[in-house]
């Protein structure tokens, strides 16, 4: 798929997708069961995200949940029908195999094999993924929002890791994600509680970049998007993504040589041309990615 | 030691153990010293804490000071005493060797390997460890207390590394931790400066989960346990704990395949059962950690 | 070099160095273009920072901006003079090479292996660089600050990574630096945005240790400075900055091992004998670095 409008509505199910300037809205859509996480679902935004990826009128993509909720975390259907000698979850499992979707690699350095799991493609996609959270986060929803690259939350949001309420554990990742994201000691104690944590709190250890009134979330989600689609190139963005995650696994030195070798080429590009350009013609910039 | 109830007073030095429903409180009891620490307390630690993880009774473990203070740091005498040309200190290095206290290691993936010197073993206690923080919490006190899984902290609270004071260095593995926990910028200044870190300021740089007010100090931290205790699996927990610690020391990836493996293993357990009919009949767990 | 006395005010271009009782403030000096980074600059920190590290009256060095801001980023005739098939631009890629400077880098362990590029031997000056930031900062200047082992903010500054609006990539480190410091969702967001970050929100962030009103930004970050020449050993000082910075690329078991090594180097030291002695006869320690 090369753009969203390849995209039919017959690819997506528990999921909507739309396009509001230059910026692409992906919608948790089961409001009925608070957006539990379904194997549909997670194969439809894999799906989304990569016809978001290939297409160039969209700089930036935003995810939200439908109704009262962000995700309640997984179908409590999946739950009861695991089978434990069976291997994973048939079902689950063929959520994360199947069609292989591509898109442009080629900007920043290669992450792919730092990348595993359900969730590793999300950070190989070259746009930003911000994640407006709507009232409950829990759970395998809450695993979801963490892999995005922001959070933004509505007043009436909170996140529950929920696992040690089901008896599991930490999982696809959030072992990681979590400490990374909110230190270590919150993640202890989120981890092992499971206890409800509110915006507030949320900003305040790092699951949170900003807090928004409720009614307005998308709005100001897809608004600081915009704003990065008017002011910034979307190749300077896409290096930069794969230079953060990148340097999570390098040395200091390492990531150094990445910059030094991603400056090079950046010399090179119209996207730096504009961008000296545009600030000493003291004008908006028209960024085109190249 | 199976249980708690095996531990004698006589096994116990400049420290008590008592417990509280579910919950085993351990005291550094040298209130006219303001608890500084001895090789007696280390050793007695190391004990109480080896009990509790072998006590099926004992869901979470919290630690703090008698009297006015958490712990001044290491006891001025022996500060004093030391030899340097005799390796280090005789007394604390016996208290780093002697009898190994033994628990079950077999939940959650192995840590063993990341863990040295005379604090590593607190990492791998099954269960969570929480420094309810009260007065001064200096020097080795602190790196103690950085070693807990969580911190709860008295208003009348204060951090001080201390040990720029002495000419001494970053010791125990602060030099490590205390970047982990607080950031880079945070651990130089307090490194370097070993200025006094009130409980307001200890809370904002991730110092301390929460404040309270200072009488209530051991009761709100037994009572968050015992949340715990009522609400989650203890074997979740046993989990989780060793996944966060394991992932400090793994990629992306690999953490991820770790939680997979957990994840397989906890769907054919006891606790995954309750965790799910405990919410689809909407009552309390009674979860057992098998 | 081997003291400030040594350095002729020949040798400084576009910054300025003066000494206030014990602590060395530098002074980038091109208030007409908001101090913006050049080559001359460059070299002349390397120079200044080599003499404050060689200068046993020197405990501790303040970096800060002349005029109305820190740094504007890299001088616009710098990038507007970038050939891109001309390998680094040539004169900046002067400033990096050129005569070495040296100091003691015997105390505590070597970092030199993990420290490349531009400001690699920052982090190997054994003594604390305080960034004292006024006014804008962007860019390479946002860079250097970062470098830095704190940050004191007045209440106009404000970062901006202003790489994305000059489609320019993360640069020197700050792919690395940034998340350390700042978090990993906050480093996102203010890489793709560009956005301007405020001093309230900074210190929220992580990125800077305090801050202060404008007009007593310099006095205050050398009195912060003042009070560790009085107060702590500058050997434990210079131990304990390349522990933290070796703890980053070290597992905590080899952290704590270092640690072991450098404190039982630190008992057979004067300042370890005073550090007792001044404690235990209540008064002010005299310490010596020795």
């Amino acid at each position: 798929m090369n753009s969203i409008a390849d995209v039919s509505p017959d690819d997506l199910e528990d999921i909507s997708l739309e396009t509001r300037r230059a910026v692409a809205v992906i919608t948790l859509n089961r409001p009925d069961k608070l957006n539990a996480w379904t194997a549909a679902m997670q194969r439809s935004i894999r799906i989304a995200l990569a016809a978001c990826a290939n297409d160039e009128s969209v700089r930036a993509i935003v995810v939200t949940g439908a109704g009262r909720g962000f995700c309640a975390g997984a179908d409590m259907n999946l739950l009861q029908g695991i089978d434990p000698d069976a291997g994973e979850n048939r079902e689950l499992a063929q959520a994360n195999e199947g069609e292989s979707y591509n898109w442009d690699r080629s900007l920043g350095p290669d992450i792919s094999e730092h990348m595993g799991g359900r969730f590793g493609y999300m950070p190989q996609i070259p746009k930003p993924i911000i994640a407006a959270i709507n009232g409950p986060c829990a759970g395998l929803g809450m695993v979801f929002a963490l892999w995005c690259d922001m959070r933004i939350g509505a007043e009436d949001m909170f996140y529950t890791t929920s696992f040690a309420k089901r008896g599991l554990i930490a999982e696809h990742g959030i072992s990681w994600l979590l400490p990374e994201l909110a230190g270590h000691s919150a993640a202890m104690d989120l981890l092992f509680s499971a206890r409800r944590v509110d915006a507030q709190e949320a900003k305040t250890i790092g699951l949170l970049n900003k807090t928004v009134p409720t009614q307005e979330l998308v709005n100001e989600a897809v608004a600081y998007a915009q704003e990065m689609a008017d002011t910034v190139s979307p190749r300077s963005v896409a290096v930069m993504k794969a230079q953060v995650w990148k340097a999570k696994f390098q040395s200091l030195s390492e990531a150094i040589t990445t910059g030094d070798s991603e400056m090079q080429k950046s010399f090179a590009t119209d996207d730096f041309k504009e961008g000296v350009d545009h600030f000493v013609q003291k004008r908006a910039p028209r960024f085109t990615g190249r």
